[in-house]
């Protein structure tokens, strides 16, 4: 295991029922059940078009409480659409965090510990899709194909989806400790 | 990913208040908790010794809601340690699996599709510890330094815990679908 220290730049819920923004507070308290209020709150969640492999509202454990972005991920996307910003809450993310490189590249298992004993546990990398592409289109009307090249230019930039492993606050400007498993590359059979 | 398929030889349930010890069963009708009347049913668990970082007793998520075990595995693990064999009762095993070669090397996020639709994602290996090796002991009276021997030869060979992503039933004799994920060993800072 590895670990490094991150910094907790916002937090955001993302709590409008018709609409995928977030929106900014100083404090999150998260319990096991994800953030209180969002959208994705819940030890299980109705199957989405995430996971073609059930009928569309199975109920199904829910691997994404939480969303993450990273500051150096949106800078570096923004860059490649040539566009002067992106903003987290349009991409409906829970935490901004800076100070990880290749933030979305971190395996799942990977687990975060903040100051307040909050622990969270990464489950997977998040995939760019047209819902906050579309977002991004409408807050830069002047320019076109922005969803598609959103899609396409965030890939391994989007950040990651967790779960809470402990319950606890989750503050604006937090210092974190970011622990890394060793996952070898599974090796078994043709490639 | 990669899909390959095993065969469920025998399903369990660790239902005893006062024992570690599992005891089969024809089938298992999982829900999103786990396995009902086990001891590991829940979205949620106390931390214990497995999670020195949290105080002991701290409502955590549980990510052990099932264990697996595999018949290659356990037979090589009583040919190292001179036995008969080892059951999957004496390691209060729900699941035994054949036909997976290096079963517990199987990566987090891993996924087994049941014939009924159930589905069980993979959340860590599982360690070998001195409880299931006390019960070893007790089946091999004659013997002695079991418990000891098993915590150090059954390394990375006792299996995996998983948990339910959809709930559906787990039938001995079934062929199921694994689908391991493609995870690169994460490069970041200094090994």
């Amino acid at each position: 295991m590895k670990r490094m220290t991150a910094t907790l730049q916002g937090v955001y819920v993302c709590d409008s029922p018709d609409s995928l923004l977030s929106s900014q507070r100083n404090e999150l308290e998260v319990v096991l059940e994800g953030v209180p209020g969002d959208r994705h709150f819940g030890f299980t969640a109705p199957a989405d078009g995430r996971y073609p492999e059930y009928p569309r509202g199975t109920a199904i454990r829910n691997h994404r409480q939480v969303s993450l972005v990273s500051v150096e991920e949106l800078a570096e996307v923004a860059r490649r659409l040539d566009l002067p910003e992106i903003r987290p809450e349009w991409l409906g993310a829970n935490l901004l965090v800076a100070g990880i490189q290749a933030f979305s590249s971190l395996p799942p298992t990977t687990r975060l510990f903040f100051p307040s004993g909050a622990a969270l546990q990464v489950t997977a990398e998040n995939h760019p899709c047209t819902g906050p592409g579309k977002i991004i289109q409408s807050q830069y009307p002047d320019r076109q194909g922005l969803a598609a090249a959103f899609v396409k230019q965030a890939m391994h930039l989007r950040g990651l989806v967790a779960v809470v492993e402990r319950a606890g606050s989750l503050c604006s400007g937090d210092h974190f400790e970011v622990e890394t498993p060793v996952i070898p590359a599974y090796t078994y059979g043709p490639q």
